[in-house]
């Protein structure tokens, strides 16, 4: 890998992987329409000469052609990934994560770009029909979608398939990811429950009724994954052009787990105000616990608990409040 | 069911499904853009007093919208289904099947219709993974998309199941079909074969080696199972809103197999030249057979199988040689 394109570049987990790559002696272009990334996460790369950040839309089919010229390897991350909100804009997913990933492709394809990391998520599972209670492998049976953002994901995923089986691309990675959180992390319940608790420490709005079982992964392991895999090739010779990883940790922790982390890392002993109900919003997956040993399997693994994980976005959150007024 | 909504309804399959359930008392709202459906073949729903036909597009949800007014059940077979040829437009499985599937969606939720039929196909099971050799089940592993078609197909159930599963509608019917074929049958390999055989009785060139294995489905018996489940509910009081079914013989047939029926009806001994290899286009996939024992278990079974079915298409199209110049 020598020059990468990175779609959604100043969002949390492409800036991070944006800063990996440029230290890593990688040339980037990134690839932003700026309507959640935040230039800001960006200032560092902007400094680095092998640096550059285009602003434009995946919607923009020539302008991303353009963009792309002269990379080798694309890493796909921009994505709309408000999974709670989709029935408000049910043509957002569509927009932003179907059409975009198929728009990102035909780019490649114009530009002779062969190789392609994408970010997918375990919400593909829906939830999981077979083993309901175990953790679910990149191979369960066919899931059944539960959401407009999932099922968006699945459709970005076959067409990455398509393309390499067919021989359009050479190498499709695709990765589900837990919920990711970490430094310049936006949203999510870490995000929330910090916002309220520094509103009103004394209480505390849980969605569902807190027996969630959820799972997460510190953004630096889910870069390191990113990379180690790509690196490796595994696509390269297999049968499949087409290779999926699940990336979290081997555990999972309730709501009311990570609550707990919360409270304690703040000193705080809030009353709790449970919403109720085993699911936290319409399509929310009450147990979302990946199968990762494929991805082990290849060497890499995680260096932080969920628990370090949270506590350590915690952390991040009260030295970046800006965060919180930046937010669209 | 009272007033049914058939989008594809001048095409194959939608406008044998429109006789019928004009046939059986159902008011019929026909809607095509007629790029490929032929309005020969409504020539007789065209008589009938409850039935009227709409030209119009799916990708004009607007029209769309107002078209589906009064419907209480949408068949939404329109697609394009030009599986071997995706690569010389990719943005043609994305609009007609991918973001048409979504904008029936929204039209059914903007309508308040809460009962779909959808048209999918076996092909989304990409090559089977983990059973190779046997029946595909609609439980299989999550597969590896290989071509656009099915990854679009893909793409619209998961729109489909999210929506059902969410509530925005009530029940979800999907049918991953094998190949159907029958009287009005205008693509397929029957149909290029008879062309053939018009054309020079005395050779017949065939994609592949011959040796694929693939499933064919009679339209009438498609039709059959697609009103009995639907009739029956299934989707109603299940846990998923969204029921899945494999609709196919459960046998398979070789391609050179497929050859000798046609043949041997038409009293033709024509050389066969093969293009060679175990697929006969990129994305072909050599092992097409479905596990149908869950529509099996609702009550539904074939009538014809895949030689009466192969015949029976061939008597159609010796007695409709006008298809093949109405064909765009």
């Amino acid at each position: 890998m020598q020059h990468a394109f990175v779609t959604g570049a100043a969002g949390f987990i492409g800036s991070n992987l944006v800063d990996r790559l440029l230290a890593e002696g990688v040339r980037v272009t990134g690839w932003d329409n700026l309507s959640t990334g935040q230039e800001r996460f960006l200032a560092g790369a902007l400094q680095h000469p092998q640096f550059r950040l285009i602003r434009g839309d995946n919607l923009d089919l020539p302008a991303l052609k353009t963009a792309m010229q002269g990379a080798d390897f694309v890493f796909h991350l921009a994505a709309n990934a408000d999974i709670r909100d989709g029935w408000n804009h049910p043509e957002k997913d569509l927009q932003q994560n179907t059409i975009a990933t198929f728009n990102v492709l035909e780019a490649m394809r114009a530009n002779g770009v062969k190789r392609i990391g994408f970010s997918s998520t375990g919400s593909v599972y829906g939830e999981a029909l077979v083993t309901p209670d175990r953790p679910t492998p990149e191979t369960d049976a066919f899931p059944v979608q539960t959401s407009l953002y999932g099922a968006s994901k699945l459709a970005g995923e076959g067409l990455l398939a398509a393309y390499a089986e067919s021989g359009q691309i050479a190498e499709a990675y695709i990765f589900r990811f837990v919920s990711i959180l970490g430094e310049r992390y936006t949203h999510g319940h870490v995000f929330d429950f910090y916002q309220q608790l520094v509103e009103h420490p004394d209480h505390l709005r849980v969605l569902g009724n807190g027996t969630q079982r959820k799972s997460y992964l510190y953004v630096q392991d889910c870069i390191n994954a990113i990379l180690h895999v790509t690196r490796q090739g595994t696509a390269r010779d297999a049968k499949h052009h087409t290779q999926i990883y699940n990336l979290g940790t081997p555990e999972f922790v309730q709501v009311n787990d990570s609550i707990r982390f919360i409270c304690g890392a703040l000193g705080l002993k809030p009353r709790l105000d449970y919403t109720g109900g085993d699911r936290g919003w319409i399509g929310d997956n009450p147990f979302i616990f990946l199968d990762t040993k494929k991805i082990q399997a290849t060497g890499w693994k995680p260096k932080l608990t969920i628990e370090q994980g949270i506590i350590q976005t915690l952390r991040w959150l009260e030295a970046n409040r800006w965060v919180y007024d930046a937010r669209h």
